[in-house]
């Protein structure tokens, strides 16, 4: 169970295996066994065939042997949320009414895991449509406790070893949240850097993909191999340089700020001590950002924008099927159609103004630190917690990461999360980077 | 009034003036005065005053002569349309409401062109609202006939040479259109490539800055200076590269399509014979691509995107003064008011599908060729002209020229559109200039 591979980095593991020290398939079958060992209790897989994922490892050890040059994630096996479409396995959203859904081809960016020589362990837990209602996920510090959602199984993986790397999503608060509660690095770049195409759509202006890795450097070789423009998805871009370069470099120090945000009232009293001790306990210079009622309304923005999306996307859906799905979804969706067209070019005008005044606070610095979360993760019993920290940062399309440098109640983990201004995420990567590296120290 | 400096392109009045052999207020004052003869006739400007024009030239030359380094577009006389805010005039949207507006800063644009050493030497005639209701300019080409619209007086103004270049904008075919009936170069970049802070904004998915000119390469060079990201305007993006340094290429040879659209029905059969013989004529091969029924959906969809986008942007004003609004614009707003939030999502969904789908059609080519209207300009009588064969282009988003290459009845201009997919400007570009210097030979 404590296979010595299971503790190498994705960028180490690649590493080896690129060179030829270390077979896909042996890494495979390492992590295979510990999941046999601990995911009937974790339950973070929603679907997993090893049988196949081993085939597809030792498919990879033969193209290398046949003279295949090997890709940038040669060998590496990825776990993909539920809701990112996979045309091997099925893809069900955690929806009771998607059950046995098989989608025609990958998503764009398993397409291109799988382009760089990934291989896709298993599909991850996602609560219902990536919304309200979790699932059977537990938390690999202590299994009372939530893992957080909707990304659910993509945190409890990586922080339980399952997997060194997992996909994930959000459209609120969906990686940085269960990063958090789970202990792991979870990074969201900006709007449009990872395509969408092939994910469930919640609502374009807001749905991100994003990573749960052990480091900073390993969330950014995933992103690496998947990030830059698609033609199906019209707000998707190019990354200006490599995330991973950012990552490795140390030169010259990051500008850090820090900001308590509009919602500080609604983070824990020891979280906010803690974030404060924190934040002393730099060795360098942090500035303070304030961040007052103004951004308030950035929550009501994010669930129009949200509602309305859904209304469109998972509406005639549920329309066919409403028993199946749950109340709070059913809500979700009348309210998404009980805004006008008017409305919602005036939800998108709100956020357009709030973007360009966050930029405007936050661009002179590489990172700016704030809370991940209201605190470590909740009782299972009480749902996924709040994904509120996320909101601002989900609205206006930022960079972000959570890391895990704090702790709770417990001894659960707690996150830090790092932002910056949308398209800065090479500078963020950078100051993410450093600050794992100072902590480490 | 036959000036010298009227004949000179942009590129080499803004050279003779960098390098300090033409002064600034020579030039201005060529313009003012070739305005004070044909504006009076022509009506392209809705707002002059020559003074304060000539004062602004002079400070740009008492700049140079006190060291100041000449900026790119040093001591260039630009007109801007009257939709785009300019803080030292007034900017009132052709619309009887706003008799008066003064903007309390330049748009982003029109900062940049400032910063960039430009002078504003007026504001030119829109229709109203840059919607449906002509302004008084003439088609400089022959009085009786329409300049097409919205961007009427910034295409008359570069046809007459009464400014080397102007300002425009396009959420239909608003430049494409004008810059064909007026035998002029227009240019209508990718989305996003000109942000739109301090624009009249109509629909945020389709509202587009763009230029006239005379040349590709003086159109390529006013992008060049306003170009680029800013953090109000969300959808906008940096250029990759310079678009005069594309226009000034000439290797390798462009690809090139045409196609026939799936709007040809629409065009008047001696443009059609005209258009047909001007692609036999050219002097390489170019593929022909059939864009069928499928796409005639992106009529409907672009004008409820703009529906939607105008009953929110200028609605509450229209609601204050409807007895002031033209018929025509209330109802674009009621009918916008008409659309729930889940179809305006609907529309963006459809878009996005249109726009991937002519994606993979047309990105084999630095320039697929078709038509930029239906003919030459209409008489005035019969409105501002069909904006149908910019739609399919403005509703995804992609860059577009209309060049002047053909001619039609009573020796009026037609122009030919070059398209490409969004985000290629640079290769259409490069195209455009390729195939302006193929029919001068």
């Amino acid at each position: 169970m404590d296979h010595p591979i299971l503790d190498q980095s994705a960028c180490s593991l690649v590493d080896s295996m690129r060179r030829g020290e270390l077979a896909a398939a042996e890494t495979m079958r390492a992590f295979l066994d510990r999941i046999a060992a601990l995911d009937p209790k974790l339950r973070a897989f929603a679907y997993l065939d090893p049988d196949s994922a081993l085939a597809a490892a030792e498919r990879i050890d033969h193209a290398r042997a046949a003279g295949g040059a090997p890709g940038p994630l040669h060998g590496l096996p990825v776990a993909v949320k539920d809701i990112i479409d996979t045309a091997d396995m099925p893809t069900e959203f955690g929806a009771e009414i998607f059950i046995g859904r098989r989608p025609d081809r990958d998503a764009v960016i398993v397409h291109r895991l799988r382009a760089a020589g990934a291989v896709v362990i298993g599909k991850t837990i996602t609560s219902q449509y990536a919304l309200f209602v979790p699932g059977p996920t537990q938390n690999p510090h202590d299994g009372a406790h939530t893992p957080g959602g909707s990304s659910s199984g993509s945190a409890a993986v990586v922080a339980a070893k399952l997997a060194p790397v997992a996909l994930g999503t959000q459209t609120n608060g969906s990686i940085i949240r269960p990063a958090s509660y789970c202990g792991v690095v979870g990074f969201k770049p900006s709007l449009g850097l990872l395509p969408r195409t092939g994910v469930l759509r919640q609502a374009t202006l807001i749905d991100h993909p994003g990573v749960m890795a052990r480091s900073v450097s390993d969330a950014a070789l995933i992103v690496d191999a998947i990030a830059g423009e698609d033609p199906n998805d019209s707000l998707s871009r190019n990354p200006m340089a490599s995330m991973l370069d950012a990552a490795l470099g140390d030169r010259p120090l990051p500008r850090f700020a820090y900001t308590l945000g509009p919602f500080e009232s609604r983070a824990e009293p020891a979280t906010r001590q803690a974030f404060a001790a924190f934040i002393a306990s730099l060795p360098i210079p942090v500035d303070a950002i304030v961040l007052g009622s103004e951004f308030v309304a950035a929550e009501a923005t994010l669930r129009d924008l949200m509602s309305a999306g859904v209304a469109e996307s998972l509406g005639p859906d549920i329309d066919n099927a409403s028993a199946k799905v749950p109340e709070l979804v059913v809500q979700l969706v009348r309210a998404g159609r009980g805004l006008s067209g008017a409305e919602v070019m005036g939800t998108w005008t709100r956020r357009d103004r709030l973007r360009a005044s966050l930029i405007e606070r936050i661009s002179d610095y590489d990172a700016v630190l704030t809370f991940a979360a209201s605190g470590p993760a909740p009782l299972a019993s009480e749902g996924t917690g709040d994904p509120i920290f996320a909101t601002l940062w989900t609205l206006i399309g930022a960079p972000a990461y959570s890391l895990p440098l704090m702790t709770g109640a417990k001894g659960l983990p707690v996150g830090v999360q790092a932002v910056a201004a949308p398209g800065r995420d090479w500078e963020l990567t950078r100051a993410a980077a450093w600050l794992m590296r100072a902590a480490a120290q």
